[in-house]
């Protein structure tokens, strides 16, 4: 049901945390299911993502695609990671089943709202 | 949102992995949110449950509600098992928001197809 690239990061997610003073918080809901999502950017002078975190309490997919969501938008300007939408990050993880697609639009959300926060605070 | 038992539960789940040559196996999906679930039970002679572990791709409401379900059928008897409900498995929990009440089901069905698979081997 599941892409072994899923599993791995399902498994061992990457980048789960918090990040203290973070340049931005986003935090998003998920209407389908109910589930909460919140990501945590630290972004430099030059506008570059140096670390993103998450926590969740969605899903092994929404865990997954927030996991791989990271790792693409780490080291990105913030224009750049505006582009990581949730089919980008769905393709890097060779799929999700249709039933799933929609936890994969947390981490998307999650990132944009975050991408708010900061401009905002700027 | 969550109670201080679920989010106890969530970040330090009970009894997570799998049983070698378990007394019976357990695989159920949830039809609303199409997450999945594999409950593992080892009982002995006298029909206790000694062991009781599950794997899940659920979301943190079917992690927390697994992790006490098994709690709270490890010692007891395959007639006692049954009648651990998920409502049981929610007040011990001090409660769950609406939204996420069926992914409590999947803790109390995956434990009925796992004692279903012990009652049919045996
Ligand atoms: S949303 Fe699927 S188990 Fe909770």
């Amino acid at each position: 049901m599941y892409s072994e690239k899923v599993m791995d990061h399902f498994e061992h997610p990457r980048n789960v945390g918090e990040i203290e003073n973070a340049s931005g918080v986003g935090t998003v809901g998920n209407a389908k299911c109910g589930d909460i999502m919140r990501m945590y950017l630290d972004i430099d002078d030059k506008g570059v993502i140096n670390e993103c975190k998450f926590k969740t309490f969605g899903c092994g997919a929404a865990v997954a695609t927030s996991s791989m969501a990271t790792e693409l938008v780490k080291g990105k300007t913030v224009q750049e990671a505006l582009e990581v939408t949730n089919k980008a990050v769905m393709e890097a993880l060779d799929g999700l089943p249709p039933v799933k697609v929609h936890c994969s639009l947390l981490a998307e959300e999650a990132i944009h709202a975050a991408l708010w926060d900061y401009a905002e605070k700027k």
